[in-house]
């Protein structure tokens, strides 16, 4: 009987000319406008700041949950809307209204099902030809796709055929709920661009390793040191340096050798990952200062890992004011900068 | 030069009967003994508490940072062991050591090489017929491999050989340095235990629509309800209740619910995801007090997910306590149980 109600409101509202977003619905969150309807309440789900991400979803779980994770991830939203049952109002309308929405320049959407399968790729693709697009496609086996029916009501239909048209179409697809977020961070924070080769600096040489494998299995290339560029370099290292790709300052770094690096290597590669393991005592805050002055000329992509120990708070905290996402491990930073290079 | 000196310092060293950890190594963490030689100060790498897992590294970085990653996890060290360039002690050793010291229940392993590879397997295998032994190796790709080489002065030689090594030995191997903590937090917490039916428990559709697809990843069974205990769990819900897999309690989940459904559902299945997104009002600290009774008379493997929210924090400090280990998403939750079940 629900199913019948829920049609006849809807024929009700399209008579009246009245949208419905929901059923099976907390609504929105708009800080631009101060605008809440989340039935959460703020003491059991902090908002996140203002900012330039909208997060799209068809669960309220998952909606509430990535509120929450983008919080903890310093990054802010431009719009959160829950569009449950998608009576009238659907991914794709949504999709068209962020195209050109001006408080978002990236959209995060995670989705169970797809309504009208032609109307979605058309409005996907005009919003991932605007801003960019990060979808989140759950229901991908047969138990998943049970859920998710019995769920909100719609058929998840086969993800095959869901991967392969994102992918035809160049619309980028994040594999769990943890590279959703660490994504979103980075395309938040930085200006997506081309290229695939990589540069890894790092004070570990074993974070170097995972950051190298993890480029590997994301199809980016770390790029030996062009011969020309190791001649410059090597005089201004000492001799335990390992002058290559990962660049291994080992435990005597300190925070001018990175940007001696960068600076001597910026037009060899299209992206950068930094490991600054803030054990060793020659890296400082002041690192961070350095960082974000050469960022401001190089419009490269960036990433960082900081591990979690002592330093590591502030010298984050520092970094991501200057629009420098920051990972706790080698492979999620590899990650982040992944989602900025095409 | 280097290698030579190395040589003749482990050369003389056997002659009068001395071991050696090390070179190029930050040595090792007892807290037990209240040993540290580590020489990262500890205001800038705290110690993790006392507890049952060793850690054992061919990195000095990659153990700085998992002490500093399992401090964060809530987890405790037994020993904490950097074995650098082995020139006299090597992993082998230390896994021989491990299986007979008393304080260790678990072993994580970071390596990039393998020094004698006959001497490991039998070691290895020594060490995890006695306890859990967690590997992650590093060096999978060329790049990694070379880094790796200059590193610490081995070859990485070719990891699928490794990995079908250990694959050969059931022994187990985490993907990545996230992995490798998720897993260590579960094992560390909770015994192993055979098959891999998994019932998933919600109070949010979305978070089981993504646990159910990580569980297939994972090739761990979201085996169907059965009939026999779907009758009896029927007039116990409340209509809008998926009596499935996922179970999902809907956002009308009282801290009960999820104690009547493990209760009639304990025999029926080999481990549990249960996912208590706290943004909703029936989810109350009292549940972390429920599931440890139940816990207490099932030995099987229970993980948790509980979103970034207001009462998460102290939800999941009980839950800790009481040996079940949290997890931020649905998927790390699958994947800390997977390391559960063999």
């Amino acid at each position: 009987g629900e199913k019948e109600l829920q049609d006849e409101i809807t024929r009700i509202a399209r008579e009246i000319d009245i949208r419905i977003l929901g059923p099976n619905c907390i609504g929105v969150y708009n800080p631009s406008q101060k605008l809440d309807t989340l039935f959460l309440p703020s003491e059991r789900l902090k908002r996140p700041k203002k900012g330039n991400v909208a997060v799209v979803s068809q669960s309220g779980a998952i909606l509430s949950c990535l509120l929450g994770a983008i919080r903890a991830a310093n990054i802010g939203v431009s719009r959160a809307i829950h569009y449950g049952n998608a009576a009238d109002i659907d991914e794709s309308d949504i999709y068209e209204y962020l195209a050109h929405n001006e408080d978002t320049e990236v959209v995060i959407s995670y989705m169970e099902s797809v309504g009208d399968g032609r109307k979605f790729i058309d409005r996907a693709r005009l919003l991932s030809g605007k801003k960019p697009l990060l979808i989140l496609k759950s229901g991908k086996g047969l138990r998943g796709q049970a859920a998710a029916y019995s769920h909100t009501g719609r058929l998840a239909g086969r993800y095959e055929v869901f991967h392969s048209i994102l992918k035809q179409f160049k619309i980028k697809e994040a594999v769990d709920f943890d590279e959703l977020v660490d994504a979103a961070k980075a395309i938040s924070y930085q200006k997506s661009s081309k290229g695939h080769r990589v540069l890894i600096i790092t004070d570990g040489g074993g974070s170097g390793v995972l950051a190298a494998d993890e480029c590997m299995k994301q199809g980016l290339e770390v790029a030996g040191v062009p011969e020309g560029s190791l001649k410059k370099l090597r005089p201004r290292f000492p001799s335990f340096c390992v002058l290559n790709n990962p660049l291994d300052l080992t435990a005597h770094a300190r925070d001018e050798d990175y940007l001696v690096a960068l600076h001597e290597l910026k037009d060899d590669y299209d992206g950068f990952v930094i490991v600054a393991l803030t054990g060793v005592t020659g890296i400082t805050a002041k690192l961070a200062e350095l960082v974000k002055d050469f960022k401001r000329s190089v419009s490269k992509p960036m990433v960082f890992h900081i591990a979690y120990e002592g330093l590591s708070r502030k010298l984050t905290t520092l970094l991501e004011r200057a629009r420098i996402p920051v990972y706790p491990s080698p492979e999620r930073a590899v990650r982040g900068l992944k989602a900025l290079l095409d």
